[in-house]
């Protein structure tokens, strides 16, 4: 598991990193196509000179490719962010991921904090959930073409229920929405949580609580 | 022609008329289904009683169907609105819209005054494009799953370069985007704009401008 | 446990059910005072008149009182939120909150979709922490007349560290910011989440997830 | 007709070109007078040290000039804007512009993408009218004194119907509201949308295609 | 004095009364011209049925009077107002105030709590100032035809410098900006700010303070 | 009095020096922790490198302190903001300050431009208000614990009345809110208001105008 885990974390880390950002839903310009060498960090990404940016700047050919599901939750994620692979979508208030699903392929429970998530199924079929703060679940099944959405900073997960691969399109309306895995959060954070906040929380031995963790290793930091 | 851009033009004042809305920045709750049925017109839709919101509410399944293409343009469109069939986008700042396309079909120049849009390609090859305010056009090619960005409120266009049939998914930041097709609005407006306006603004003859104006019948108010 | 987090999910159901709102950071008035009795419901709480205004509503004292920390977690919450016992504070974006902690009380692993909050220790010690979206955790204690804040969005928790019992202050930027207990989210759902999506998350067993299960009975809804 | 639309086209590639402004609705400070001559480019532009700042730099008094007419569309525009030659309105949310009309003098049909408009007449008499996205005009004549507003992102224009010349103010809630021109987005581009687009949007020939694109020469990129 | 500022708190008065408003940041429609004869309050103004909007809803022409300014400031303001007589301005993110200067005349300290303003002069001769939260004053004298800009909330005030009478045009970027008189809102409140409060504040005695309390009589409410 | 006031004064004038800012309501990262050697200035503070910041910068201890309340007004002042003494809440949309007050000590009447703010007590007995722009006095008397809510902008005031001393927390929803008090911005501003405006405005000699000016002494700018 730790390596899908891992690469969300190394995204997830660069774009604290890099303090990748803009102001979403305020454009000041018709674009400011992101500079992503400039290392100076304000609360959005420096523009790169007008005069650099081509026609095929604002478009994004990155999910023609196929993400590999070879892990143990049977998923492989292609991001198109601001401050990663599309710097187009600077200060346009959109990020967007495509995800393959193996068998099985289960986005575990998360939350964006900073967006509401539109998903759509492009192959076999995907069982959708949020659970919303008074604690009720809203899960369906979803088909080719079918739409859910996701409001925003509620725990939510994806998982594949068809017979064989499948893969969707998530589309949220922030530039950089962050990804919170709430499992990895709680058991795999640098430093540890203390064990005694775990086990009562979920009411679980600290056997358990330390099992949980070991399948979760700190993330290089 | 007519036909299709009537269909442009009831959703529109549809959208119009019932005053649909929302703050699409600010949810205030997890959700606020929209109930179509009130009559009351704020900066926003009312909400649904929680009591009544079903899972289903948050799916979308409006877009397994393909759209005609008779049309003069050669497209078809399938929206999906907080106000009008998706009443779940309501509070959720999005909306979306699958298009399809005959061969050469082409969604006309068009702003959206209220959102900013990424378009992907699930069927065919799309040429697509914006013109930026200072006059700079920034168009490509897209294959099956790329994506391109449309800045808030600029005239853009897309069209269908590929042999054969093609289809498009767009979502947009904003449950009410708002759509002007730029020739309609301009030559198939309700009153009519002055024939001195059109003429002096595109250098054409009062001939040549009646002659767009027949194309572009009043629509029905 | 299961009384302690009924009353949280009591508060958050109360919350969705009135649809409680109002645009937190754009204010059009001086001030639109909450009349609860109002059953329409927008993106928004309807505003009294003015004239049943008095200024006492501006004051809140509830915090007066101690809540009752004889429960599995060891604390009290005493919310002071517009939609619920402090209208005033409708259309102002802010919400806050009281907390009493026996010894050892624990504020479980929670995020808040809609707000990022600050707290402030006036009895006691208490160590508090919240995990950011690259994994690491931060986390310190803090002694009476200290603050900490929590960025919007992100799982954080805060326990009673001190020999005797503890309170702190909250206060929350936006008028419903929503509470997300994260295992209560998960495990106590209504209805319950599939068995297959969290045992792959959190790499436990079917027995585990049932136990785990076990201590968060559906709540009623 | 070129030179006056160049004019336009210089000032807009000039607000691309320096990638001007700030954040329209949140000032963070009392003011952040723009420092022009900062290269650096983000969604904003840099303040000068506040040492630096004079009264006069609060004042504008660029309108007492009287703009030349004497172009194809008999008018002349002095802007006020942040990035231009009013660095004081940098990060509060106002651009605004005077408009000096010829007899029959026709600011064409436009669009701003980011920004309502309020007009008034300081001489002459106006006609005035936007289209909205019902394909509805609404259109008055405005007499000395008179406002009138154009909502966010709409095509608009105004035309002096005195039997003299005269004169308009515009204010814009925007710092950048963008200026789009649309013939000249359509017809001037650069380089120029393919003639399939337009000879199928305006149901008109590529002959009257190609005229309309010869009175609106590619401007200098 | 009493009866100009009257009809300041009058107007205030009636804004607060009727509870006006909407989000001026985010219209979710092309327009929603406010209905006054709705009496239910939510944090914006309800809007017209679309069919009963005609396009001289959009123009405003109350500033073709001049007002009277035979009173103890020497002036006369005409509002143009969302909620009070010029309902377009709803969700547009505007209002307009004329004032009419009698020599001498002077719009007193003053501000707007949820606006910035700009001001420009179309009779005489104008000396505007505000005080930044550095205790700096940034004043200056204003021609007909010149701008100034008053940041968002701060202290300012306007008065005529000209030999004879004088006019200006203010435009605000919120619907209902407020107006706070401070001289009035500390002496001239109902019920009375404590004596101890105004008397430490100005440095000023019990006589002092009550001999201008007795200048601003308290308004009826 | 000067003492008091001029620390004020330094205070707001660093802010605006060092033209402190981000946009409070939409943080684009998890956080952004000020970076207070930076000098270039947009509307927002640059954030230091993710890799410098540790758990103990969310903490703020500063307010173990008591402040020296021994001058004119009775009232020490703490401040915690993100340009000064707190950077973690760069970003997050919060400011906070502490009070100590001697016996009768008084914050005078003042404004935040940019803020709507909460207050409560944390020892003695408070008599706070606000005025709303209808003229109208909403004021009470608080105890330990007690919240109260000064809207966005308008003229407040707070002063203990208990017998002893007493001491308040004040939470701010703005990184940067501004304070502007108001006697101190009309009898000390730098360079002086023309006394006309004054003696006009508060209906005061020359004498009585001269006087309150010599009590606030033009600050070092």
């Amino acid at each position: 598991m730790a390596k899908l885990m891992l690469s969300f974390v190394a995204m997830a880390t660069f774009l604290v990193a890099t303090c990748v950002s803009a102001d979403d839903s305020n454009p000041i310009n018709d674009f400011c196509v992101a500079d992503l060498k400039m290392d100076v960090m304000f609360n959005g990404i420096a523009c790169k000179s007008p005069k650099m940016v081509t026609p095929e700047d604002f478009k994004f050919t990155g999910f023609r490719a196929t993400a590999d599901t070879n892990n143990s939750m049977g998923i492989g994620i292609i991001p198109a962010f601001a401050a990663v692979n599309y710097p187009a979508l600077n200060t346009q208030g959109f990020s967007l991921a495509k995800i393959n699903y193996a068998k099985n392929g289960l986005v575990t429970p998360h939350t964006h904090p900073r967006a509401a998530e539109v998903i759509t199924v492009t192959k076999g079929e995907i069982y959708a959930g949020f659970v919303c703060t008074s604690g009720k679940l809203w899960a369906v099944t979803l088909k080719v073409g079918d739409f859910f959405v996701f409001p925003k900073g509620l725990v939510h997960f994806h998982v594949n229920v068809a017979n064989g691969s499948a893969a969707t399109l998530s589309v949220m309306n922030a530039q950089n929405p962050g990804i919170q895995m709430v499992a990895n959060a709680l058991f795999g954070s640098t430093p540890p949580i203390k064990s005694a906040v775990l086990t009562k929380a979920f009411t679980i031995s600290n056997e358990t609580s330390d099992w949980i963790r070991r399948n979760f290793p700190p993330s290089p930091m």
